[in-house]
């Protein structure tokens, strides 16, 4: 008979958890592995909360199993690290985002894109190598192979830097791919949320014209001034949309409802790709014209591999870009996750799991 | 008032044009523009039927003018030069593809794309600089600016070369483009109809692997012996489906009716790109998990500019490179339609102008 998750490996750990699809998170006894001569373990001291964290306490993709504890923005101090761990060392400051584990032998793993294997081993949700159930980062202690964990550099603050796990990588990978970090490109970011927000940051530090597009006019006067994009449309607007066809090399689209690509390719220079970063539950209508009569692409891009992910966080630290944060204890959970389902967050939510999480 | 078509031109022409949406062609009076400066006259010889021209007859994209000659697959021999000429004398053997102008000004002109100017002028159903209507091939002369005309080399027989003009460039174009055409690649090729088979004839002449998928079995044995194709796919039989993932670099999907995209999608390696070429009156499904899970794009590719259809029609010399045919005459012209709707042909249709075209 399998073990219970407070029984089934040797260390004590405390996080929250969704028990059900209900949404609520509540206090959650498990355990977490020993740490293995590969492992570096770390005391989880900050944890940010991403919108796909809401999507699986919801179930709202289909392949939650509960309990669930959620996270993959989680940064803090090494506590231990196995004998054979040669990056890491007890009290330096780290990071773990969305992956802890690949099969380290496919095509994908051996160019650096790990976060494309399809064997890929997730923060949380997912089933490690030795059977048992992964838990992210909304608790106390984290253990990871030392391959899926990153250094945080010194001038980085640890909460607003979480977010740059995931929010971070999953919008710096695509402008490099992509080629939209050559100074002269025009790029799009939709969406300014908690994606949107690092996307503009990145995409300034590069060098390249940036335009927001957004539904909501009041996010005009930050996204100008306090992102420093270049300019604001408002995609409601049928006439800021038409003066703009045919202005952008690229578009960063971060939104994860359904929403329609017409107006978006029609934004678009011949050769122009819209990139899509979130994940809509439905699928989305696709015209085929538009794509044809430009030779536009559409593209999906997921996170981003080890190396890479490291990389994104060395040009942060260099440029100094974080997350605009609000902080929150361990204890505002469920009030946050009703917060950011109504987007009611600038940018992202982030739990000072160091000061506040109590297992009392 | 405007002149009539057969009035506004001195140089009288005839051919076969749709009066209305049935569908049908019948005999048709018109007039060409005396040869210009920069013009190329030519006596058609042979036409090739593209699908496009059974949409355009019948109004499925919504913007045919009528009366409409059809025709953007047209070979001859050149029967007079403007003064300005430099690239074409009488008696040369030549091509006009889809359009007959640009711009020439904007950044793809400048870019030899002029297929994506927004100001392109299509060989039939558009509107030329002198506000006239543009007619297309089903006819017994051909005008054209020489920049939007081409050379075919002697080697190449004029029956089965017309289709290349359309059918040959719209997938060579992407081949290169998205960068199949290196050896060690597997493109696959969704449909062999007219577009299709072209597009294996291509993609064996640059030395990848090609794999043909398509709804009907009885296409397997051509596919294989007569195209070379490397393999064959019965996309409606999930387990040859299954067996093929991931394995594809790229694929051309030749498909214009609506299809679903997650299978080939599925097909495809990590940073795999899916193309498409025909033009579905109605949007697809497109579903974005499986594009963020591996970097996957879907773009779309429209014929391609003057220069690189010079060098297509070369390229096509060089490996004998040809359509498969069935010759018809014209007056079989409305049996052929009905016939092509079907998908009765293999692999395209092309008019005997020169021989059968008759004004009487």
């Amino acid at each position: 008979m399998a073990k219970s998750p407070e029984q089934e490996h040797p260390v004590n750990s405390f996080g929250w958890a969704a028990k059900d699809p209900s949404g609520l998170l509540s206090p959650f006894r498990f355990s977490r592995r020993a740490t293995g001569d590969e492992d570096v373990q770390f005391k989880v001291l900050f944890c940010g909360i991403c919108h796909s964290d809401l999507h699986s306490i919801k179930n709202e993709w289909g392949f939650s199993q509960y309990p669930l504890v959620p996270g993959h923005e989680i940064v803090g101090v090494v506590t231990e690290v196995g004998s054979k761990v040669r990056n890491f060392k007890v009290g330096d400051r780290v990071g773990v985002g969305c992956m802890v584990g690949s099969c380290r032998s496919c095509e994908n793993c051996a160019n650096d894109l790990e976060n494309y294997c399809p064997n890929i081993m997730l923060t949380y949700n997912s089933i490690y190598y030795d059977g048992t159930t992964t838990y992210g980062g909304y608790s106390d202690i984290m253990v990871a192979n030392e391959h899926f964990v990153v250094h945080i550099p010194d001038n980085l603050p640890l909460d607003a830097a979480a977010p740059l796990l995931c929010a971070g990588i999953t919008t710096y990978s695509p402008l490099k791919y992509f080629g939209f970090d050559k100074p002269g490109m025009h790029v799009g970011v939709v969406g300014l949320g908690g994606l949107g927000h690092v996307a503009v940051k990145f995409a300034k530090a590069f060098g390249v014209k940036v335009t927001v597009i957004s539904t909501s006019p009041d996010k005009k006067e930050e996204a100008l001034t306090q992102f420093g994009a270049d300019s604001f449309l408002i995609s409601k607007d049928p006439d800021q949309m038409q003066a703009a066809m045919g202005t952008m090399d690229g578009i960063l689209d971060t939104v994860s409802a359904v929403h329609p690509l017409v107006p978006l390719i029609g934004l678009l220079k011949t050769n122009g790709k819209l990139i899509m970063l979130g994940a809509p539950d439905r699928p989305l209508e696709l015209p085929v014209f538009p794509l044809l009569a430009g030779r536009k692409i559409i593209a999906g891009s997921g996170i981003g591999g080890m190396k890479e992910t490291q990389e994104m966080i060395d040009f942060a630290a260099k440029h100094n870009i974080t997350a605009d944060i609000e902080v929150i204890s361990a204890d505002y959970l469920n009030t946050a996750m009703e917060r950011l389902a109504k987007a009611d967050v600038k940018y992202r939510f982030v739990i000072d799991i160091g000061n506040t999480l109590r297992a009392s």
